[in-house]
């Protein structure tokens, strides 16, 4: 899907590597030669981020083509070939490492919440949600690689649900004032989500008519007892600290989602390299 | 620093959070209310970002003050209090996750650095380096995270210094060539690094008259030998998949540089928590 | 409320109107001439839009200074003076025309919104809200406006709430269908509008469980009936043509909405005068 | 003709339409249509803004195809079809709004200019001239509009003639001294209009040689008497809240132009209809 | 004067002077120290760009303060000091060659100009007017230059003139029929100007009515016949390869302006100095 | 090369010669008709610029085709034809004075740079350096053109080579001081150049081992018993007030390079001429 945040952040991306200057080893090294290239695997993993990548070549030159052999929530194994690029040596070369940067940090992220929705699936049915902690720049994208694995979206950004915390409740004195104030401004437009950190405040969102509850860092036997006192289409979301051990645990009680802030800010990247042919001095124009 | 493309992430990651409607949630709950805030550190590791988290604040409302106790550098540890925040209660809760974004991520940068410099003054001298493997958008700021937490910078892009890595080098039939080549054309303004996958690479790049020899993925024997040829003021910068077990082993072999990946893209975000004083409703012109 | 579309807009609009010469009619009449003028209303209206009314004068030229003895919502009448403006003749005089241009326009749809108010409030409880049929560039400023007359905003644009309208249903086969891919896919983050062209699509919605039901131009029968239909929590809005006649007769009928495009895309401007008293050459550095 | 800043409110509109996350109708109810549309008249009129109405579709995706069957100018009548549009059913239903909030207000403005000039040319041989009362940021569509509709442009800004107005006369203390200043400064480059409040500054300023003399709110008989002043090219302009009754009347008199503010500032606008046909789900590629 | 597309040259000269990394050397060098740096001339020539000289300085740093002792149009000579620049040392150096950059240049044309000027005077009384031979960015700028030097400006761009060339003339079959286009679309807008290649021609334009007659490349003995043809209020512009030995006889024949397009493109840049003093380590604050 | 800078300076220029309003020449005189026409040198000298003369047009109307006979570096001679240009007559007589701006001005450099080495080679080895005295906003096309005149360029920036400068070495106490600071801060990733006032700094430069060392502004005789202090791989570069006499003897010194800050600064354009042939109206489209 076409956005324009995305596309400031790849523009910001390869200026930052080319300065002003540009690739100055690539511009000694080479005088026109093309290059075939494969993108490979390197450690078992989740695809996400074909279509950056791609874009990334294509921004820095747009005669360089790329075939992908595969779609995004394919399952990487090293060794396996994912994609071709084709291109002016220079091009391609220049282009490299911003395109792995990208691919390796969303696979990283799809592979993270592909294992947690795992661990979820095998304790019940709760939905992994991602959260507002993604790298500055990068929520679209991380949002994006977040469903590739399985995991679903929770609010985009400030502005399109309502979650009330509890700095918010604190400020107006308590849940019930606090969701009156957000019913009378948003109920005909935006869902509204409460932040309980008790089971006092759960009774007191479900009284106030709130659409989704927010368990926030309790342990197993509150967590419990709340969805025992959810009622009508009253979802439930367990958040805070949720690490893998956690999930499947979690899970088992019955919550419709659980939120794992970590998916999108503490994750390692997936490996891939490129590897390249560069064919002789054939300059055939492409 | 001024920094353009930094401005350009910093007002990127505004606008993906506010999108074009703002924080309904506060805009809901709040009547005009000051709050004073805390930054607090939830777990061990190396302050980084002070200024970028300032400037969070500053750039959603510029009356909004931030005063940091401490600079960057300095170790964190759970409970401590770094900063304070005063300004609109709205303005400082719609800034506060993003703010809390940049600094977890930079954080968790200096903390793995410092930890990697740790190991290899345990072994010898290697300074630890970046890499250009960073999050896009975020070279500028992951490579001064790098340097607070104690390590140095490698080329900052593609256009700073010549780095001579395989492909460029089978693309013209050996070292020599390439060497010459780059040494032609830009040996006046530039530094020449060669990646060398042998020891052959080694006496070749040596021969050819270059400031730094990357040993890429060599075995401990192989840079020991390697590291024997060295003459005049070359370098040695040992790189190639370096993880925490193997820096000390690798910087007690002599190298002047170990140059680690990983710094820049699979840390873990270091957490922090604002804690938040509403007061009341006095409307003060701050 | 900080926006960075409104920004765009105001810069565009100064730009426009300078173009890259500026204003040479001032420049060949001023000397350097200080100035205080007044904003006063022509004819009845309500006033909207001071806040981006000064920020015309300060983007032309920071130092001057704009006082308003009034705020957004008041009742203009002939005569009155609602602002003063006082800086460099030239600085004033080249910024008048934009910023009437504005206020006027702003001030049209906040006057037009409070006759309709006050028409439905003639016959009922019905709510006045607005529609995306904003002129281009002013949806957040329009919107804006309509508050300020006493209506209320329907969704900001496409991405805050789903309305599932005629053409969308025809192409999956019916109102049902339709709302069951929207609530799969948004039913935890977003609410549900539904645009009903019979009783019948009416009461498919009701089963399928939505948050609002647009009667799409039904006679006062149609409407009337299928409000006898609702149950739970669902609101009605009534839509399409409405005029001033029929606000009152349709508010009386029972509905929570009745969402109005004209109000944005169809009023006059509100005439205001700007009354300037070039004070002498008195030099003086405001 | 291609415009910078028609591309910056292009942009604009579009943004603020779709935020950072699109049209979440669509994307929950389609999975790859395509479909076909028919632009058609509701009402009576004069259309312009086929341009920018295409380019609307084409931004979105630039796969969609727009194609007219008349031209900016043509009489609309209720029925009439005048464009058709084919694309992916997401891509256009997405477009469509923004696309009829261009050509209905371009339109309003066509069709009340081309009544305008009806009128002028009952009476006489009056040409109708826009002024610099449009809606901020569309000067450049607003001046297209009256030229479709059969008026003539004023200046396009501040920058590309000479008008000395009331403040400016009375700041340097009389017609002579105002057109003396700006004769010498710009008589070279720029033309040169005076608004006149009364016969003496008529007298004034065809003493000064200028090359237009606005009839400031002048009632029937002044402005005949001032005519009958006029001597070698001087052009006379009637202005000062001309409504539709007064035009004819006016343009008997013999002035050259008549400048109507409410053209741009205060007209409905023309609505149209897009019909859409949604096709099965052949996913052809387009 | 305000100008968006001066904003855009400096910031795009800061840039591309700084690059993503900044200042190495100073920032090697200096450790917090203040300096205090005068301007200095080296040559003999008219000083013009003292605002965009600080503004470079403010740019880069906007603690720095920069104090002109002149204003733009002053003689300078060798040795003598021009204004005065205080701030960190870092700030102030760095930003040197980019501020010296845009004076130099612009005093070089404000230089030639007066020279020009002077020797139009000795002739007669033609006024020198510049044209759109200006180097690409610098437009506003070097117009402002000569009008510093005592010139005068001609047409800002393509759109605040009509200026009928040769390739017009040609193309639509003589000047009668292009200047009747013109003045048919233009007459109350536009000024129009012909350039005329013969005596011919001149009449011609004469014939249709045209405000300036621009002499092209013709010799002294038909400059001085066209002159005897003028009537009314036309001008004559001498225009050309006009260098400085020509201008004095050209201006004795009487033309109102004679057009030098070597103003603007191939003067030399006059020399100043910067001569800076640092102070200590006082790391005070400015 | 892609440069984004370029792009920037590129879009300026031709925003500042069409403004809000566009050629109203063309505008009255075309009717739809197109044209030939051809690039033809007016005196000698050196080409350079084809691309971003050609990119003028196309970024005016993308329809019109230009085709060079040859390439940059190629010798002007009066007469000669360099390319032909074919498109609307509107849209390549608007474009042609940018594109005549640029290419006139770079061929200036490029013709200039060509007469400075072929001086230099006269009297030795001397290789011709830029400086970093361009024009602002001109950095990067500028010292493409030196490359393109047979020179070479100097750093391109404040970020890409340190250049310890006279303010440096006194603000330190001294040259020793200076590089010791700029070593131990860059010595690994920068090249590091001393400017030299006097032969015991060129001493303490060697001494501290620089790269390059800058003769400033020394006579014959310093300059060549700085020579006899080289050893080892330093370069020497002459610098100051660097003219055409001078070139050669300094050349003979056995300098490597000489630095001349006038071949972009001070430097006459070059003089061509577009020949336009409009083609009756015939309206084939292109």
């Amino acid at each position: 899907m076409q956005n324009h945040d995305v596309d400031t952040l790849l523009d910001l991306a390869i200026r930052e590597d080319f300065g002003q200057i540009g690739d100055i080893t690539c511009e000694a090294i080479f005088t026109g030669e093309y290059c075939r290239a494969r993108l490979i695997g390197k450690t078992r993993g989740v695809l996400a981020g074909k279509d950056i990548f791609s874009r990334v070549f294509t921004h820095v030159d747009h005669h360089t083509k790329v075939a992908f052999h595969c779609d995004d929530g394919q399952i990487i194994s090293p060794g396996l070939t994912l994609a071709s690029v084709e291109g002016k040596a220079q091009s391609v070369l220049s282009a490299e490492r911003t395109a792995l940067n990208f691919i390796g940090f969303l696979s990283g992220i799809a592979t993270q919440t592909r294992a947690s929705v795992e661990k979820a699936l095998e304790g019940g049915n709760a939905v992994i949600l991602d959260t507002r902690k993604t790298l500055p720049g990068f929520r679209a994208l991380s949002k994006y690689a977040v469903k590739i694995g399985g995991g679903a979206n929770h609010r985009m950004g400030l502005y399109d649900m309502v979650l009330i915390k509890d700095n918010h409740i604190d400020a107006v004195g308590g849940v019930s004032e606090a969701v009156r104030r957000a019913r009378r401004k948003w109920d005909s437009r935006f869902k509204i989500e409460v932040e309980c950190r008790s089971l006092d405040e759960v009774r007191e969102a479900l009284a106030a008519g709130v659409d989704i509850i927010m368990l926030d860092n309790m342990d197993y036997t509150d967590m419990a007892n709340a969805l025992k006192l959810g009622t009508g289409g009253v979802r439930f979301e367990a958040s805070g600290n949720v690490d893998m051990e956690k999930i499947n645990r979690i899970s088992s009680l019955g919550v419709t989602y659980i939120s794992v802030g970590m998916l999108t800010h503490s994750v390692p990247s997936i490996d891939f390299s490129l590897q390249v042919e560069v064919k002789g001095t054939t300059k055939r124009k492409p």
